[in-house]
């Protein structure tokens, strides 16, 4: 089997097998672009490797071979102490960037001879032994896993030695001592010692490569990103060049857009006299592409000239890094780049705009996800405040939270409902869960193209990276600005749109489409089959939905509409079974809610609105039954009457469910208690009289929830067909009202045949379905083992997240097609979070939904979910 | 449509159409037995009446008819001032008998013109206004709805005033004085008169006798025996004969084997001078029919030839109603006598020794749920107790409980976990609720054939009826006999197979199978597919289980070993996580399961044995925390230090759960402890090598609970997997252990096909997947709504009991046959209680299932029910 091949004999589309970054690199010397040579080892490769744990048959031949071929064209030599000597870098490349998350052996093939090769073959010794550093330096690290760290204190130490500030300035001797000592931390870390044969290097940086595919950052990122972990990785070797061979050289990262803002103008840093991770790392200040221009305008014409080449052949933007080399540019990749939502749509209907793409490209190429970011809260235009600081914009939108220091804290306090800005000198592959955790990330070092910014941009989190007034003390849990400290729980906001940081809370204000954006999805709507309506509860997020472009409420929840002012009214409801107060609480419940539906109605005239009917148990309404146990033994100890509390405490505990979530909520509640259903109806009725009265048109869908067998519905639809009929006769009128049921619970979506029939439309309540049929509930899941099935790989995804296709999936296309024979004119949505998750949306397109409802800030996402699942199973 | 019969035209067959008491009356004519003339109205009839609540076109000039036609045979005259009057029954008849509950009006065609009539051609005024009276009785309880007490007031105070005990004491002017009242009684009561005209009485009762199927007590009775509720009734008018006329008449009950043993010789009640209702109200002891024999042996002969005749008829034992009226034999009625489950057994393998039935006939004959009651507790047969009282036999079995008075009471303690005893002068069918909750029934009054008795054989509840000596004071809630006062609360013990009655509880001894039953069930068992094993979770148990034939166990929970003794050693592990407490804690355990699985392999050598690993919550294990707060503060009120307490309720709080049976528990638990689990597995692989090494014959099953996903059941199963290959290594010989999953959450069901090829049987959790799939929880449902889903019919089982086949059975189904698909060699059953239900081994049988499991008690039970569901699937 063919496991190696070399850059120009790979294919450039197969990225299942090269990786994104293999497939790069041979499209791009196919395209004649300047690649230094190199070979692909294929995916296939890793996983045969990774099942065995070693090497398939063959590989290692064809290896040595590509090696020797490479030898042949670049006129170098390998593991041999004639120079000019070959150096490799030895770098993964999956089929999706996983950037920063696997590992990369750079100048592969030094030792103690060859660096003298080296430098003379570079008149630069001092080059040659910073190469050599960085060669044990990283080997060690990566293939014999010594923590970074303590590479870096001997770095620091020998800073401290020569007084500069960057290793760049640090000299030949110092970099040899570097060397010499990082071999001897190396030997006592691991008791071996870092090979001098450069084959065994090579040997071993491969099995590197390959097994952290499997690191646990890896994996993490994996699962954040959605990405399979059975597609393994492929690895690149290449010939290495070198941009720090003096001021004729430099390194890069350019985007053919500005990957922040989709304006269509090349973007980059440039770092003259470095190594490409000395750019990542941001441990230096780069320099723009225009200061490059005015710094080397030869090589800045020719990188632009690479750029529009590489953007008309992959039609898209496009992220590059390359090298140069004593004058001469060397393109070291090329992939599509990374970029935020609002760029993504503003380079996607610039491009269909520029004739360069289709508009069912564009549509398809936007993330739905991605969009997020956009839908994301911002400061006030006119706001005013003095920020404490200013960094780099690397990631936009605003965020406020808690300032916290390491990435566990993150998701702790995120657990504990608490929202949390990271604070890092920089991030790092290890803290992607606190990442995600947290509401935004605030670096003290690196810049746009710094990991902090390009995962908070892949994660649509806002990010303030690279503010260099910040002294961060990891340590002692604090930061420092000037003489102001901020510690660990203090409060911050920080602008990734801007870079911009202050203290405290700042109000955000809710976000709105861009002109860009609403193109964008009108042409996405032309493509849906899907319905989009969302899930709202009062009249401010029904007026915001319809801003966003619902096509309806598919979800207003009425247990809302009993807290508050009105909580004291449901209590004495529920406490007074069959009195007169009962009969009063009702009434006064009753001209509550009327306004309640009106509003709605109202704000979404003309438009379906499911009003569901009362779902959760009534204890939720009643006080705590410990509290009132205080309160009680207060009392006693005080000496004061306290019967009227034990009473109230015994009604309490009447009400009290062993599991709350499978007790009598939702439909038992309105066949035990009939009159609180009843008083709904009434209401809803009431108020869609009321708007016809105005001249409106209103849709009322009346919903029953928890239903789970076709008698639970039969019963109540035959009091709701009642009051129905009742005020239409009042109002001499039809109002149009329909009935229809939520299917969240198994057995309702199991005999979805019998159901269908007493029910003009259905909606899947996804999430107690998922809960019901895992037999978990979140809530305790969440609390106890969900994380580790998650990190454990048990469950790719949560299940809460993602509909599960297999099992919750095969009810939902059960319930809808038995559903839809049973009664044809059947409408079916979902209306549980998984109506605003794109992955769900195109499962429920392909199992026949009419529609899904999603959270009013998700309707765009939901918008363009639809249309890209219509596109997709159109194959078109 | 023909709506009426005559019973020589009716076919005696089609119990559909005539119902059973109507069917028997139209063979008994067709067999040339003395029935007295009448018609059948149809079930047909009752139902079209229901629908339209009115008679059906063409039902009441098919009545006529039938009335002039009856004139016509008996040459009497109804409705008219011509004698000898005609006057008739008018009965209740359903497909299925429902004794007691539902209406009955007799002696109808009187008023104060026919009665005169009556007494002419009776040639007895007495008579006659005893007929009144009873006539304007019942008419206006049953048409009229008058409460039956008021009536027995008025001739309380006529006895009282007429100094007689019994109402067959009060002449003539006192019984026309009562009839008198009790027609000023229902016009005061209703405002309306009982109708002079014989055809408004006749149209009048046939709509109560309709609207009675529907009554409270009706729908109750049905839904405890199953009956549908569509079925209807069937209406049996017949020509009146009385029982009352002197010493030469006389009323009756027989069966034509003994109901109570099942012995071969007939077996009846005979109440002289008497209409048929004192005999079954069990006010005047009755004579048995040996006594009846010394008093009027040409009647017992005859009776005699009757009782032989139907039993070769209907090749059954039948219970048969029978007049004297004035030496003349009549047979009212007869139908399949219903029996104890003792008896049912004794006749049936009787009859195919007696070559009346094949072998075949006995399985499908014996209820299999009635194999309870010889399945019962009894009393220690050498048991020398002194009893307070002693009753009537009237069903078999014994009961300790907490004496109750009244039905209400006696299901509310019931659901609070107490047995209780219901104690009632008389029980009518208003305290059905009562008698199913209570553990037994003990009564002052009736006797065999009484409501108490017939229905407590029904339910396979102990009863004693007709305990004389027993003063019941309903209002103050005590019985006292002689000087000895019970109250509410106070612990008796009845044996129903004795009538004794005891004070306190007595230590009831387990049952053994009688000969009769070991050989039904042993025709049974080669008659069903189906295995049959038991649920037992101890060594005695599992002796248990054996020993009633079970095959195996089909669930040996181990939560119970983590209880008593060791619930320290428990607390121990849950509570340090990681530390040496919990190594030495798990070692411990390992040891004392090591012996439990020893022991339970051993009590079922040669057969399978099914233990499922931790199943439960770990907080289940923990002490209550609202307990710990009551130490906590009661040692900072004392000023002890309560430090230890506070660290322990934090520990137990972070185990609580919000929704416990939707948690950490199951396979969750497993892979997030997985030390717990694998010292389960290290047990019980430890027990098969002890139980190999002592020349046993172990066949361990292990099974994995609470699995969602075919993922977690793989992991689990690497780790037993691993666990047995080491094991049978250091054995130097093959365990021959399986291991399967529950399917207890319905996504294991749905994804069954997944599941199956890691698993080498599946059990089927139908308790689990009842709560799952219908989205609440057994003790919130009976908490809170389930009575009133049954009551109302919502529901027309509970699926706690009976498995809903239309939506858990198809989950079953499916995973049954997609299961078996994808693994051909996997073995399915069930566990959950439905494995113990006749109705849900039906389905089990037809879903394709391979055994199911039972609580050691009801292995018979499942064994008959298995064979009857293989007999009646095979149509043979």
């Amino acid at each position: 089997m063919n496991f190696v091949f070399d850059f120009q004999e790979g294919d450039g589309t197969d990225r299942d097998l090269l990786g994104g970054k293999g497939a790069g690199l041979a499209e791009m010397t196919r395209l004649g672009l300047p690649v230094p040579p190199g070979f692909i080892v294929t995916t296939e490769a890793c996983r045969a490797y990774l099942a065995a744990s070693d090497f398939p048959q063959g590989l290692w031949d064809q290896i040595l071979g590509a090696v020797t071929r490479l030898e042949t064209r670049t006129g170098r030599h390998f593991s041999s102490a004639v120079g000019p000597p070959l150096l490799l870098s030895v770098r993964s490349g999956a089929k999706f960037s996983m950037p920063g998350m696997m590992d990369t052996v750079l100048n592969l093939g030094l030792n103690d001879e060859i660096v003298t090769l080296l430098g003379a073959w570079a008149n630069d010794d001092r080059f040659a032994w910073d190469a050599y550093r960085r060669f044990v330096q990283t080997y060690g690290r990566v293939v014999m896993s010594v923590p970074g760290d303590s590479f870096e204190e001997i770095l620091s130490e020998l800073r401290d030695r020569e007084g500069v500030e960057d290793d760049s300035r640090l000299s030949a001797a110092a970099l040899r001592d570097a060397t010499s000592r990082f071999h001897a931390l190396v030997r006592e870390r691991t008791g071996r010692a870092v090979p001098d044969d450069a084959f065994s290097q090579l040997e071993a940086a491969m099995r590197a490569v390959f097994e952290s595919w499997n690191s646990r950052r890896a994996r993490s990122y994996r699962r954040i990103h959605g990405i399979p972990g059975t597609l393994g990785t492929a690895v690149n070797v290449q010939t290495m060049v070198f941009g720090d061979l003096g001021d004729d050289s430099g390194t890069g990262v350019c985007f053919t857009r500005d990957p922040a803002t989709g304006e269509n103008r090349p973007y980059g840093d440039y770092l003259p006299n470095a190594q490409g991770e000395d750019v990542v790392a941001g441990i230096r200040n780069t320099l723009t592409l225009d200061e490059m221009a005015a710094l080397r305008p030869e090589h800045h014409a020719h990188l632009l000239k690479v750029m529009a080449t590489l953007e008309r052949h992959y039609r898209d933007m496009c992220d590059i890094e390359f090298t140069v080399e004593r004058d001469k540019l060397w393109i070291l990749q090329t992939r599509i780049g990374k970029r935020t939502a609002r760029a993504a749509v503003r380079i996607a209907t610039g491009m269909v705009g520029e004739g360069l793409i289709e508009k069912r490209d564009a549509v398809i190429r936007v993330r739905p996800d991605s969009l997020n970011q956009l839908l994301h809260p911002r400061l006030p235009d006119d706001y005013a405040g003095e920020p404490i600081t200013t960094g780099i914009s690397a990631s936009p939108g605003a965020a406020t939270g808690a300032v916290v220091f390491d990435a566990d804290t993150a998701v702790e306090w995120d657990e504990a409902g608490k929202r949390t800005i990271l604070v890092r000198w920089e991030t790092t592959p290890d803290d992607i869960h606190g990442m995600a955790a947290a509401a935004g990330i605030l670096t003290s070092h690196g810049g746009k193209t710094s990991h902090a910014a390009v995962v908070a941009r892949g994660m649509g989190k806002p990010a303030v990276t690279g503010a260099a007034d910040l002294v961060v003390d990891q340590q002692r849990r604090c930061f420092g600005i000037g003489d102001v400290q901020y510690t660990e729980g203090d409060v911050i906001t920080i602008d990734g749109t801007t870079g911009r940081v202050f203290s405290g809370e700042v109000p955000l204000v809710e976000p709105e489409a861009s002109p860009e954006l609403e193109e964008l999805l009108a042409w996405a709507d032309a493509y849906r089959r899907l319905g989009v309506r969302a899930n709202a509860d009062t009249p401010e997020d029904a007026a915001l939905a319809a801003q966003w472009g619902a096509e309806g409420i598919g979800l207003a929840r009425t247990e809302h509409m009993f807290l508050g002012d009105r909580l004291p009214v449901v209590q004495r409801l529920i406490l007074d079974e069959d009195g007169s107060d009962r009969k009063a609480a009702l009434e006064e419940l009753r001209a509550l809610q009327t306004a309640d539906f009106e509003a709605i109605l109202a704000a979404m005239d003309g438009r379906p609105v499911v009003v569901r009917l009362l779902d959760p148990p009534l204890h939720e309404f009643l006080p705590d039954r410990w509290e009132l146990e205080s309160e009680r033994d207060e009392a006693v100890a005080a000496g004061r009457d306290s019967s009227e509390i034990a009473s109230l405490m015994a009604q309490v505990a009447r009400w009290e469910e062993s599991n709350p979530m499978m007790g009598m909520r939702g439909v038992r509640l309105g066949l035990v208690m009939p009159d609180v259903y009843r008083m709904q109806v009434e209401a809803a009725l009431h108020a869609v009289r009321r708007r016809f009265d105005a001249g409106g048109s209103p849709r009322l869908e009346l919903m029953v929830p928890l239903v789970a067998t076709a008698e639970e519905l039969h019963r109540v639809r035959l009091m709701i067909d009642e009051e129905i009929a009742l005020a239409e006769r009042s109002a001499g009128r039809t109002l149009g009202v329909k009935v229809g049921t939520m299917i969240e619970t198994p057995r309702a979506a199991l005999t979805a045949a019998d159901i269908g029939v007493e029910a003009e439309f259905f909606s899947f309540g996804s999430n107690d379905l998922t809960q019901l049929a895992f037999g978990f509930s979140r809530d305790d899941a969440e609390a106890h083992f969900l994380s580790k099935y998650l990190d454990d790989g048990i469950f790719p995804a949560s299940p809460f997240e993602s509909l599960d296709e297999r099992g919750v999936g095969r009810l939902l296309r059960m319930a809808t097609v038995e559903g839809k024979t049973a009664n044809p004119r059947l409408q079916v949505g979902i209306c549980g979070e998984h109506g605003g998750d794109p992955a769900s949306i195109r499962f429920c397109h392909g199992a026949g939904l009419d529609y899904v409802s999603a959270s009013p800030h998700r309707v765009p996402v939901a918008r363009l979910a639809a249309a890209q699942a219509a596109i997709t199973a159109s194959g078109n």
